[in-house]
């Protein structure tokens, strides 16, 4: 054992530190790298059409033969929507419960990868050999059942990943955290805690998943309407809580929204909601019970444009739409970067007539992470020797930061390490000790990586001026313009209001090209930069607009 | 007056209600237009590529020989940014107090205005004439001083216009509400009341400017370091209190961004801001001074990209840069759709290791709109028949409603209506009846309404997916190809990882050109269109990815 306490170990991430989502863990000891967790990301306002953003795996395709498996600790979408496009480049074991491999094997279906992945169970309390490592798996409360945290041992002490986490003393499935084997984790000795920091600016204790019932129950029974409630589609624990309101209050239940639609269906399968038969009616046969006998339950809680209740309320939906005398609870606050379009689709809401119910007026929704008093119980429990405040900006692992020093964990050592810094312990010190390649994959349509910063310029250009394509033939043999040029713009201007501008722009052009023949610059990318300079600097100054300009010669 | 009392009164708004900025209010009274506000709103993030939104004012163009002025109530943005371009077409006189009148000549520099506009000057307390109608103002409390209400005296009674307000009974300028006037005019019999409901759904008060104060006082007491402090740049109380706060610490202040520098220097010269001579120092000039007598002033308070705080943080500012042992302020919320971007420049502040400030954690800001209490106290005063609630969107519209109800205003005495929508009072009764044209108007650079929904789309397009252009020359003669197709993408694909596919597209578009011509398809359009068609699809199919395609077919 002498030799094997000099091992170095290495902590670092791949994603989910100084920013919300795509979180990818890793812990390397000697020969073996666990990852844990492998989750996307939807893209930044200056990423322009991308569909979604998942971590730079570089680092784990290079050591592919050292990397033992893949983690999942719940089946939220920044912890598992990854793992399609990871596990096709680095195609190892991914471990997870129940519930969540039922929710991964799904999500692979997006590149097919579901054929050929390597899905193993683990169940809380269950220890797993993973390369040579041990790991068990603890319970723990958040908004979806199933969740573990993972306990790796090493030689040097213990490193525990809270997942995402919070301690609910109420909660839905009655499933309390694991105290007992938390507090045998600090006793056994823990050198590095990686904990969930979400909530860590915010003072006191989450309200349990009870509270959002007490709320939904007490709108469900005062409705004398239909009752239109939209949340997370991955929020199980509020859908069940949808579920038991609506028994309560017999209504039945239409669901609208494709992902809502398939949690229910793949947590229904598994045994994860409790819901009486035949409570689920298609949407196009709502319409047959009475309004006080109705929940419509539905995606858009983020004001997604194209979500369930944005169609609902805006009539596009064939089958359903909002009415004056519905009742609509939103049961979700927004994610940052989505409160404008939450906001919009309340008032939409309201100039429909509807009541409209928010997590500002009723206690309908509450947060699934830990605030200060419970990391501090948790760091109580663990009593580390080390912290990396994950899953969260800079400023939530600060403040996780200066918890944990009132908890006694020195401020020097807890690491605030941004994505690939590496925090290395040996002999049961650790320190911040270089970097893995990390970064962010764009994943547009069918592409992966393949929109990069080039690709994402030029969309920021064309969207904020448009383009100018500008196309001349030349002859072959004499280097006159046979054809051309020609001007065709998108984008721009609204060409049939600015028929005078386009004319000006195109003798702008001819004359350029004339010039340039007369004194024989005729290597065409003269001829083009030129082109482009004199028509950037006439559009600016009749337009103050910079609009791409694309010329393209033709030779015949 | 018999006959005057048949009168016909029209309200409307072309800007304000059921959206955040660009105000606008009209009210029509038989041979006279007067116009309240003329403001402009940053645009919605659909509008891509755009500067600024105004109204659309057809309305006022149409009928220019009957608008008699526009009154501005105070120098905000959102009030009199569209004073430059409005005046361009319907140049009536512009009424205003001190202050606004001196920030409305510096906007108007933007077209050239302020040579031309005919500014005149009012005070709190006055009545003018304007067309044919009587109008005071009353003094009232906001972020700014010299803000005013407006009365307008009609035979059916008064319009009241309440304009931005709060009750601040320690005002910064120690200048409160006129109460007096208030109550005199709800003697004299106010038909209707447009009143501000931009916090009309928060119960309470709104607290006294005095709360940033002694929240400001603080920090700049026990910060033993620079004081760097972002806020509005037309918060002129809130400027005022942080030159206060600097004199009290002896600090000096260096002020950078554009648009706050300008605000300073107006409201100092006409005597709105309180500072000791030689307070002010340059940026290049203030690292002469310890840091702890040092004040930085900057714009940045919405998170803008290219604001000064963003400039300073990121090191991109030649003259000065925030340090990690400075102390920043956010003294400012933000507003809707900037949230994001805020939290972005708050974490970035944190990696620098600043000690950063922000209303969650001390009192540095208030809002300047009125709280449901201070709603219902206007109420009380003013005892309008009818309410027309202004400045904001329709669920604070209806939230000021349900107040106005509890105040014993009818809920159908409250008219909740959107842009255009025209309420009519004809002997003392007020209904909604008929629409004005409104909208809109897109600023891009110069142009003024030339980016309409068409432009947009394109842009939406663009940015989404990129653009392909398809060029071909075709013979006169035969119509056959002599030279291409050629094909140029932008931000669609990084071109050289996608060479093979760039390839089998131009492939596609040969054969579909070469089928279309053995098919003696020869017109242009469905030549394009083909085109169009197959490598759409084809793109489609290999990427999931819809690219403008845009065939231009040359002739030689």
């Amino acid at each position: 054992m002498a030799n094997q306490i000099a091992e170095k170990i290495r902590v670092f991430s791949l994603g989910g530190v100084g920013e919300v989502g795509k979180n990818m863990y890793a812990v390397e000891i000697e020969n073996d790298i666990l990852v844990v967790e492998a989750g996307l990301m939807f893209p930044e306002d200056d990423m322009l059409g991308v569909d979604v953003v998942i971590p730079d795996t570089s680092y784990l395709e290079q050591n592919k033969s050292r990397v033992r498996g893949i983690i999942v600790t719940h089946g939220h979408e920044d912890h598992i929507g990854a793992l399609p496009y990871v596990l096709k480049k680095v195609n190892v074991p991914v471990y997870g419960t129940k519930l969540t491999l039922g929710l991964v094997e799904d999500h692979l279906k997006t590149t097919g990868m579901h054929k050929k992945a390597d899905l193993r169970l683990v169940t809380a309390g269950s220890t797993e050999t993973i390369g040579d490592v041990p790991v068990s798996f603890f319970h723990t409360n958040h908004s979806i059942p199933d969740c573990v945290g993972v306990s790796i041992e090493t030689d040097q002490g213990l490193i525990v990943y809270t997942g995402d986490f919070k301690f609910d003393q109420t909660p839905v499935d009655g499933k309390i955290t694991d105290f007992g084997t938390l507090h045998s984790l600090g006793e056994k000795g823990v050198l590095c805690l990686l904990s969930d920091c979400t909530n860590a600016d915010r003072p006191g204790t989450t309200p349990s998943e009870l509270e959002p019932a007490k709320g939904i129950n007490r709108v469900f029974q005062e409705a004398n309407s239909r009752v239109v409630i939209t949340t997370f589609a991955s929020n199980l624990f509020r859908i069940q809580q949808i579920i038991d309101a609506s028994v309560k209050t017999k209504r039945k239940i239409t669901v609208v929204g494709a992902s809502i639609y398939k949690t229910i269906q793949i947590a229904r399968r598994l045994g994860y909601l409790r819901a009486p038969k035949n409570i689920f009616v298609k949407p196009e046969e709502i319409g047959n019970f009475p309004d006080e006998q109705v929940t419509v339950l539905c995606t858009g809680s983020q004001g997604e444009p194209m979500s369930a209740i944005s169609r609902l309320a805006k009539g596009a939906d064939q089958k359903l739409s909002i009415q004056s005398n519905d009742t609509v609870i939103i049961s979700a606050t927004p994610s940052p970067g989505t409160e404008k379009s939450v906001s919009q689709i309340v008032d939409f809401l309201y100039k429909i007539g509807c009541e409209v119910i928010t997590p500002g007026q009723e206690k309908v929704h509450v947060s699934g992470h830990a605030s200060q008093e419970e990391l501090r119980l948790m760091l109580n429990l663990l009593q580390p020797k080390y912290v990396v405040p994950v899953h969260g900006e800079y400023r939530k692992q600060f403040a996780l930061q200066q918890v944990a020093a009132e908890q006694k964990v020195k401020p020097e050592n807890t690491f605030l390490i941004d994505k690939g810094e590496v925090v290395e312990f040996a002999k049961g010190q650790g320190r911040v000790s270089g970097k893995v390649p990390s970064g962010n994959v764009l994943i547009d349509g069918l592409g992966v990586g393949d929109v990069g910063n080039i690709v994402l310029r030029d969309r920021r250009l064309l969207s904020e001026d448009g383009i100018l394509v500008i196309v001349v033939t030349l002859s072959k043999k004499t280097g006159a313009i046979v054809s051309g040029p020609d001007i065709v713009s998108r984008g721009f201007v609204y060409v049939r209001e600015s028929e005078k501008l386009m004319e000006e722009a195109n003798k702008k052009v001819n004359d350029t090209l004339e010039k340039c023949m007369s004194e024989n610059v005729n290597e065409w990318s003269s001829l083009k930069s030129n082109v482009r300079d004199v028509l950037s600097k006439f559009l600016y100054e009749k337009t103050k607009r910079r609009p791409m300009i694309l010329p393209i010669i033709m030779e015949v």
